[in-house]
């Protein structure tokens, strides 16, 4: 992507660029459901203009200032958009907020940063865990509570200059008051962690082959009154292998879901494993002179601690297709088509406007396209 | 208006532009109105400081990129600011935020744009509705339901080189799902089409003559209970000539706010118009030296299909006269005075904050001036 | 501050930059409270990243447009940012968004501004009121309802030429509604002024003294039921010296919050001191190579009209102390540590989140600590 390099008043080595990505798409949305109630099949559907189908819309800052000695210091604020409605400007940093500093040692980074369970995803996804197509590993991870960023972090990463190996630490403040000694209410909060992420990613890029590992637990949850509180820990590694006329990518990737009891007695609480996400993806892309075609299966199984055998654990697999055709390295045109089967009480859509019964509609397959303009600067 | 152009990085033929218009005045309002209940004149007023008296205060980001081939990439972003309290800084991209294509076959607009049938009202008034000054068309179109921007639209412009004329059309998607069969309560919302707009609009500009025809339909409001659609026609035409010592302006409006009342059964709905807004507008600007002076003259006038024998017709007539001393390009000092009669009804005022009681007090006249400053960059 | 500046197309003589500070700190905060229900002992205790420790985290834009014969136009519009956790963009302006007219005159500035009262509490701060190392001074006075800032205001400043004397005024519309004659409920909100603030501030800065007064009276609630108002006078003297080894700054600022009960028949309101605030501080920065060592002691008391005999005037002290290690002018480390002791009811702490229950508890100690990067551009 290009971007607009200022140079900096204060030092000829430092800089500070603007940048973003306007990206809109005529995208479309239907559903074959099951009405729970009376078994009837319900149709439903809806189009517009959306955003983000190929690369996520973006305003940014960032900069780096050279401190000398091989030390430098580098800001990045970069705020979500949505050029479809105008109603998003940049109202948050909500995608990065950082501060680093950097030397041989590596790179301290301090705020709002992407999950390194979260790369994986997106990194070994064809289609970038952008529109219809986002592979189904990353949709459903979401949907259990996988977060994408964490805010509050401290991170570190290893320098560039290891040989090919990469790779990088996350800690995320909770940021929860601690009462001693505990009482009534708040001891329940006492207990709680809710915020907080702690976890790594390495990995190998060389020549043709890029290959990480990432491994992150999120206390994603509390409940004050039953004294419960959810962790969530993820596992997965993805791969991708250019053979030239076509790069291959895969994952996998599994998520358990734990609730602890918190036991203001014994201060030693108990944790079962309440439910737990297993996902895979193949994918590939193949260049085409300016173009790129893209393709992936994706699928994920779900299995619940409370099993009962007259139901089977649900399970959903996906199908996506799409073509960008690059107008210059800033400005593409893509389409995508995608669909979604569901089996066995599995409920993941393509993305688009939830609809109204979502709760009584079971969905059993779900198709998106996306038809549209990626504009960077 | 000056604006900062900064060379990018990936091709001298592009650029990305900051830009903006800070626009601080001191305002006053003051309106009498009959109290209601016991015909009582009550006098009601206020002061302070306002912002976009002259142009809309705004922050923004555009920029362009040369695909080659006369053929470009360009995206719009544009906030609107509140720069007297600061308390609305980039948090939308409201006023527009498009992605286009373009080259000898026009333009291809994606995003959130101004309507067709706004660009009449804001292009022939002398006011360019903005401040105490604005025409009342717009101020009572704007009342009526008539959109100013729309979102989610395609839009196309006819490219510029047509000996004078040009014209775009655009389309708002209503983005509502649909279902099917329908059932209960989403039968209803089936029938929906809120949020839709579809217009278009085409002119000749040529030496001195400037002359365009609008229409568009928005679809306004649905209840939900009453299984109703509430649809809005407008049709304005405005011309502006300049004479060199004094540029004249007139533009006329019709609106038709029709009620579609859905038919479950027949499929065939049933429409009426439940109200009609006629405007017009007639203005002049002097320009003296570095200043230009700003007359106009404005009405409008409502009719209900209801009609009720022993009720007139709401309307209401705004006299508007002001000042505006350039600087330089970027920096102009402006004073404005408005007084608007209401009769019959009516209850249309200059602007400024609503007052207690304002279902109450039925305001017969309202006055109103600017005083200010407006900086552009 | 290092910052951008970018030529503007219309005149090589104006420039609009690009600004901010990315600020970020590992920060822990820990108060010992007594539980006033039944007179236990409470530690409380969290940390985090936090924002903002050594300068406020901001992103702004400002321009000057030179108009010629010594005529300048400006615009300044600056956002608070929460870069730790991202949640705040460029959502607001509500750091500073003004428009200005400046010459030999002086300079006239419209828009969201510092009160002048605010101005001697952090010029003569060697905390800068940021982070934990804040003083008390301010930190109550915040508390008390001085605002930091105010809407709507015109301002007025001497020119810098006047042989070291610098002054400022400001006045804050309220912009409530006037109603004629006032009426039941309108008739209470007639006499409110809330939101008015009215303020100056002169000093004198020549080599290494530097002394300001100033004085400000802001109207900052009402109360309809009660039919009474709320305004807060605020008076401040301030002081700084540069010995060269050391810097030694002293500040003195009494507050007075007045209750007005509006009276309707007589028009002559009544009007009595609720409150007294009394602050003082005393700070020295010593630099020391790249880095400069940051102290102070700061104080306040409280006291009420309704003196109740049996019931000491609550007060407090707090010292701070701190280390800024400059890597370059656009960036440094920094540490403080502060600790607050409050006597006879006051409840003042470091910062840090409020904690459940804190009507309930009484901070006595309050203790905390800053750890951090600061990045300006």
């Amino acid at each position: 992507m290009a971007a607009l390099a200022v140079a900096g008043v204060a030092s000829a080595q430092s800089s500070v660029t603007l940048f973003g990505v306007v990206d809109a798409s005529i995208s479309g949305y239907s559903s074959t459901s099951r009405d729970m109630y009376n078994g009837a099949t319900v149709k439903t559907s809806s189009r517009g203009l959306s955003n983000s189908g190929y690369n996520s819309s973006r305003l940014g800052f960032r900069g780096t200032e050279d401190l000398g000695g091989g030390l430098a210091a580098s800001f990045w604020l970069e705020a979500p958009i949505t050029n479809d409605d105008g109603v998003t400007g940049v109202s948050t940093f909500a995608r990065r907020s950082t501060v680093s500093l950097s030397g041989g040692f590596g790179e301290v980074r301090l705020g709002r940063d992407y999950t390194p369970t979260f790369w994986n995803n997106t990194v070994f996804d064809p289609f970038g865990t952008n529109g219809v197509g986002t592979s189904l590993v990353q949709t459903a991870a979401a949907s259990f509570g996988h977060p994408t960023r964490a805010s509050n972090t401290v991170g570190y990463f290893l320098p560039p200059n290891l040989g090919g190996f990469y790779g990088q630490l996350q800690y995320g403040f909770h940021e929860q008051t601690k009462y001693s000694p505990g009482i009534a209410t708040p001891d329940v909060e006492n207990n709680s962690r809710t915020g907080r992420y702690v976890g790594g990613r390495f990995g190998y890029a060389n020549g043709p082959l890029d290959v990480a590992l990432a491994y992150g637990s999120a206390t994603i949850g509390d409940d004050y009154y039953a004294g419960t509180t959810d962790k969530l820990d993820i596992l997965n590694l993805g791969a991708s292998y250019d053979f030239g006329p076509a790069k291959l990518f895969g994952e996998y990737s599994r998520s358990k879901l734990k609730t602890e009891i918190d036991n203001n007695i014994s201060n030693n609480p108990m944790s079962f494993t309440s439910a737990k996400l297993n996902g895979w993806l193949l994918g590939v892309t193949v260049p085409v002179g300016a173009g790129l075609i893209r393709a992936s299966y994706s699928g994920v199984k779900y299995k619940s601690s409370f099993e009962n055998s007259l139901i089977d654990d649900p399970r959903a697999a996906k199908l996506a297709l799409g073509y960008v055709h690059n107008l210059s390295k800033r400005t593409a045109l893509y389409a995508t088509v995608a669909r979604i089967r569901n089996k066995d009480g599995a409920g993941l859509t393509v993305g688009g406007p939830m609809f109204i019964g979502n709760g009584i509609f079971a969905p059993r397959t779900s198709t998106g396209y996306d038809f549209g303009i990626r504009h960077a600067f």
